[in-house]
């Protein structure tokens, strides 16, 4: 997952993305970029580290203009690099910068096409930098001087009908304006909305809602599958939908662990998400065991708070802080002559002995994915002195990859991967193990008063949305990912990026 | 406020203190440093930033030996200088280093004395340099070749006669050992552990009991008020009580707001003490208003989080958090010919509206020192629609500085300095202001299973328990404040600690 | 003036770009830049700096690859931007990159041409950057997906007809080689050469033989006027003439001035023209004053060692090493409250007095410019206590600017603009100015072994080869540059490369 | 070796402290570092690196204060660490800051005597901090609160009385003075002069004549052996003999290498020194081989070229500049998988064939020490077609290690040492060589105007003046040597400066 956005501006607009990706760095805390346009010339920073790392004064000063786009990064399961820091720029037409979320699923056709028809280098792995060459292509075969809004959404529904996947992109044409796109499916998550201010509207594309209320920008929509929202420099904005009727289906992921409580999402809170899926546990808890003798309810901080605090309200069971989050995490240093020490769950979480001594504890997390920490966070309770630890997963059992843009380990790293519940639980060491019920999940995103009937739950049921997931394709990303992993070791500083140093 | 740490391990410590001073982070994030001591000679490294930032693996990979100190550094008020990183070295006698939490109110007096009779420079404007040698003057005037442990106590001894203030010290002897020690009214916290290892017991000395447990030290207790613990190089631990009995009066600002929840400090559960807090806040609030008409108690993350939850339960209200944190702060630049702009307390939390939507809401925080954050709480609270907000503090009213190391602007700067309480609930724009009355915030810490019956409480009730703080001093350290402020401008890199490049 | 260098190797040929960079440093100072290629995979590092500090160990540890380009920068006059570190890198067609030296007095046209035909965004004032997209432009006109060498040479033939001024230029085209080429009056410098090694045979590329040389390549020649040489990344070598025949006429400033003594130049020996300038400068002299009184004979260390010598031998004067030269030069800092001061000669030269006490001295420089430094060296000789100062210039009076790429002040700015020999001679405090003839200059570089008819000799006559340089393009630089000096302080930092983080 | 600096001035000093070390800059390119005094604070900058590399205008800003001293070093044989930069810094008594060039031979006694005398605790090997510690404990014993120029005096005799080698020093007693003192047998230079400002006179005490001129102080003198200057911070300058007589001996390798040409060492003109040099060997040449056939004398740049020239004068024969140096050299890295290369002199040097073809030529250096350079040069003149080559060293046969302060490989590393001149010729393969005769060296140096009796040639006869240097003594600084380059593999970064992050 990353975090992307893009501002039409008034005046300067690096202070804004700035403060914007800071507001999406939960989404990425890899890489940043920004790049902004002034009076027809790029400048840009990208680096890798956190949004106040990467951007000093120096760089701030030099990034001038009043439009610009901004990138935080997460690597991408299934790219073997982590070196590439967006946005990505191509000269060729105009000069265009483009950041993205999310992964394309045809990326090698792609990247051969691009070179066939276009003679277009792709220098590194990433698929951004593929759908960059794309989008530069169907819009240089217009071959206009001046590109229109036409020109621009006709470029973008050719992207959707040559590219597959789940993306969210904003991008930048030099000179003209700021586009962002969604894929058919709606898969990855992308709003805009406007501010006033005393020189004129000003306009912003973001991955969420929240960035733009931090900024004082107030929501205008989503969009919607497919559809494209075009900013003039000067400051017109324009709407297209740009691709054929496509399945709705937004990333439920989103509502479960990625995006921030307090964005809105395809018009549905995700904290009001979260108090639900609290609510859908402690119902499924009282009709699976109406005398649980639950004694506790304590979160895995952060994300399950929310959740965890309406299942004990459901329930009616005291919620507790149990554990404390250490907010500084520091590294395991490997000294000469020794071997590297596993870092242990104990350096980001601590049990406060009281609230587990001789209770049985219901411990919530968001999901369970490798099951390791969960695991090391159930002898922890235990060491705490808990009588009995219950185990509940806001999400249902993760049993297959991601490949729209979101990093998980490959089906044979995810636990419940061929597992029943039982089997899970007993892996884990929990004396009972709840996951949240597929069905429940849904209606606990979809069922509120803005109604979604569709989600991407493919890393739940293995349904792929997009159509052009087999077997085959999955077999080849985990044969990616594990030759990658092999390599890391001398291959990780081996690719930069053509545009650093 | 500050964190130190000392380890006399087994094998090379640089880890085990690198990892302490992350679980002391919250204590400082202005500096951090570490010094190790290896067959007689000292290996340094320390700057300003947070611990993961200032140790990379070329300076771990020097910092070798079997004992060092540590410490993380947040500014002390009355410095003028932000510039000196702990800890300090003096090469004679022995080599010495020392790292220190607290401050001294007579330090000008120590200065001058020290180079008067011992003719030693002191550099810097930091207490610690003074502290570090008046220490070093007065184990220099016993002049053993190799200091015993009775050389060392006694050293310590002449310490507490001539030092006034609130001081947890830990210091180095190169080739000889760590002592630790602890003012003789036991302000500051200060508490020693041990491990065993396959090579043999490990003691740690450390500021609070969580950098113990963390790493797998077993807390054996705190020290008493005026009480040293000498570790030698080899092993061998000693304590002696090396003060006149004096009033033990630990600083209560530690658990309202400093420590980690978790921490054991003087015996008292933090953790256990912010829930009694919230306990006795509802006890006032249901004698001063039954009918009070709450919807919903809402805690500023993260601090208060604890006492929010048990005062809600105590008023049978429901508990949200409805305030999100922004972990990822940014910077605001200042670009040329703009000026500067305020930062909002927006970029730091944001509000789940549904959660203030046409509710009478009780915020609740640990404490309100200058009003300003608190102020803008409360108009995002209704900017978010709530219909009354109230507001709890869960300390009393804050109304005299602080002089025993705690970083508070001067008397002039507090919001409830020379003001009622209605006065101040005014001023922040609150429908309803709560402050802790003071006795019920010293049974909330003191009057658990651990009785404590005397704490320095000087921020509330201006009784400063070293009895030489009065006004004359007050206004000096205002002034010094003042002076410092202004001069910032210019001064802020002009002062340069004699150890750094 | 500029380095630049291209090598075809049969393994890494990072350090031997590097390498020839370090022997090429005296070209520019300013930056240098590195791209190698790997399996149609680029890497690049290029920054602001001197070679040893821009390419640390990690930086060489990417640059993996058989083949690549590098390139050492030193500003060219008309350019108001200094931040543009070559090579630079187009995607499309191929990927190339291109690294420069030279300068085209037609980019402003060539621009706003790339642009219209072909809607390619040029982001920095650096006509290699315009060059680059010319170059690739004619390439991609030719639409082949695999590129032969008649492809690159029709494409260089087209930059010949499109492109005014005086350019030598590496560019490799990913995957398939790196092609070197000259602009078709041959101004600026380029050769060619190649090494035996157990793997095969290398090619090198560079702007002096003398990179060849101190890297073991054999020099094979220099590439003729319009002429260009391509190199399979499999070694196969194909050289090509690519423009309807031309003046040859190399820059005669390389002589004067910019090559190293031991570079061999179109056929001709550097330090033998050197020489050679020596004879001519003493048969003027005494021609003109025979009975002269010279005592001692003083070069302006480095570059007028070599003439000073041989005219020293010839007048059958005594030749002395007068000046010693600091060659760690600093920097003067500007303490806040204080005026910049002037940087005084005194910082890079120093007298030895018992060489000047008493003497007539005549001092040697390579040239004169703006005569502030050499104003202040006579001044030191008179205060070293010389009886009379002769200077003597081993060119002729640079009278106008350089438009070909090598650096000068505008016209203005040079002393001799407009300025007979005495009224310079007062200017600078000289009793007696002595400047190479011109006929001289062009036959003790032309005149030798190597017959050369015609030179680039525009700065000493005003002559521009291009022909299309007129006084209206010269009012037009002169503009830029007064424009560029005045807005330096704000925009120095500006402008920052796309490249560059 | 190492370069020397103090400055008491009317303004801040930083930079003129920091254009002296840009000129002394020849004597240490290792480390650089500055400490500055402002009302009784210290402000200090030092790390590794080039003068221009380790001050920055943000460390320029800090150091301010009206006197100062700086220091640039070359790490000097028998000290086994690189790390330590200076000037060092004790705080008792008074906060003295100390630079040093030379070596003690007596320094681990020293080391065990302030330990065990006064407690002192030196941390690295440095005998620059011993040195130090001696001066600050003979100090603290005199117990002045305010020290006079008798203490400061009286503290520089017991330090001559105690300390055993060559040392030049400047000191800085923080709120009073600086101070300055040479070695009882004079072995290292240092001299002091003054300037007249509008505010007043200036003092500057530096190791070489040419940082006073090329700042514009006049040179009063060289220190006498033993003797000392104080310069009081308001202006008052002392100096004081303060050693019993002791022979005059100042090494004559300042004169052959060290130093810069324009310097003046106790009277003597480094430049005519090395002319003398010249005029000697050819008189050898003369006298030995009448008819010696030499075509063409060729210094090896830069120190050899003001012998060589008056050599060729002298014989009467041609002198060129057959060499050409790179002044920029580069780094060889290490690719994964590769072994080191060896650095070729090639890098270095490049020579000019014209001047070797066909050719007996007469090779010139200063001195030859290890032999492998030389050896390597002489072949790059075959190479370069020369018919004989001769070798001239200006220097007598390199023989024994030094021991005050220059770094000198070992005895069994110097290619003279137990050889006869006709073995090393045949070892570097030349076809004759020619040592400069000790007497004559002694003559050329000592016998122009000012005449000096007795130098330091230890290197030459294995003569050390300090007469504490014997078999066993340059045994154990051998077995040093070994230890130490074995061990540097790993402890190269091991050993950090307490003062340095």
């Amino acid at each position: 997952m990353c975090g992307i956005v893009g501002i039409v501006g008034k005046s300067n607009v690096n202070q804004a993305l700035y403060d914007a990706l800071t507001v999406l760095q939960h989404r990425g805390q890899d890489a940043a970029g920004i790049v902004t346009s002034d009076q027809g010339r790029l400048f840009l920073r990208k680096d890798n580290g956190l949004v106040r790392d990467v951007f000093h004064q120096r760089h701030m000063q030099r990034l001038i203009g009043q439009m610009g786009i901004g990138h935080v990064r997460y690597p991408t399961a299934g790219s073997s690099s982590s070196a590439e820091a967006q946005p990505f720029y191509v000269n060729s037409p105009y000069g265009i910068t483009l950041a993205h979320n999310g992964n394309l699923t045809n990326v090698e056709q792609l990247s051969r096409e691009i070179y066939e028809s276009d003679l277009r280098h792709v220098n590194t792995t990433s698929d951004s930098e593929v759908l960059l060459n794309v989008f530069a292509h169907e819009l240089a075969v217009r071959n206009k001087l001046q590109p229109t809004e036409e020109d621009v959404f006709a470029a973008v529904s050719q992207v959707h009908k040559r590219c597959r996947g789940g993306y969210a992109v904003v991008a930048m044409i030099t000179g003209y304006g700021i586009v962002g796109f969604r894929d058919p499916n709606a898969i990855r998550p992308i709003v805009f909305g406007q501010r006033h201010t005393d020189e004129g509207v000003e306009y912003m594309i973001a991955s969420e809602s929240v960035a733009l209320d931090v900024l004082g920008f107030t929501l205008i929509r989503d969009l919607a599958p497919g559809e494209a929202v075009y900013i003039t420099e000067d400051g017109r904005l324009y709407t297209r939908q740009c691709a054929e009727s496509s399945q709705y289906s937004p990333c439920i992921f989103e509502h479960v662990y990625l995006a921030r409580p307090d964005s809105l999402m395809d018009g549905v809170s995700v904290y009001k998400a979260r108090l639900r899926m609290g609510e859908k546990l402690a119902d499924k808890i009282q009709r699976e065991r109406p005398d649980h003798g639950i004694d506790v309810v304590i979160p895995i901080p952060d994300t399950s708070r929310t959740s965890a605090l309406e299942l004990a309200n459901q329930l009616g069971v005291k919620f507790r802080e149990g554990f404390v989050k250490n907010r500084y995490i520091g590294r395991t240093f490997i000294m000469p002559g020794q071997a590297a020490r596993k870092k242990s769950v104990r350096q980001k979480l601590n049990a406060i002995d009281l609230e587990f001594r001789g209770k049985n504890v219901l411990l919530v997390d968001d999901s369970i994915v490798r099951g390791t920490t969960c695991k090391q966070i159930i002898q922890m309770a235990r060491e705490a002195g808990a009588k009995k630890v219950f185990f509940c997963s806001a999400a249902p059992a993760v049993r297959y990859p991601n490949v729209y843009g979101i990093d998980m380990p490959s089906a044979h790293e995810l636990i419940a991967h061929g597992r029943t519940t039982d089997e899970v639980a007993e892996l884990i060491g929990a004396d009972w193990l709840i996951y949240q019920d597929l069905d429940d999940l849904k209606d606990a995103v979809g069922g509120g008063k803005v109604k979604i009937e569709h989600f991407d739950c493919a890393v739940f049921d293995g349904e792929y949305v997009t159509g052009d997931v087999n077997e085959q394709y999955l077999d080849r990303i985990e044969q990616a990912r594990n030759d990658a992993a092999k390599s890391t070791g001398q291959r990780v500083s081996a690719i930069i990026d053509l545009h650093n140093n």
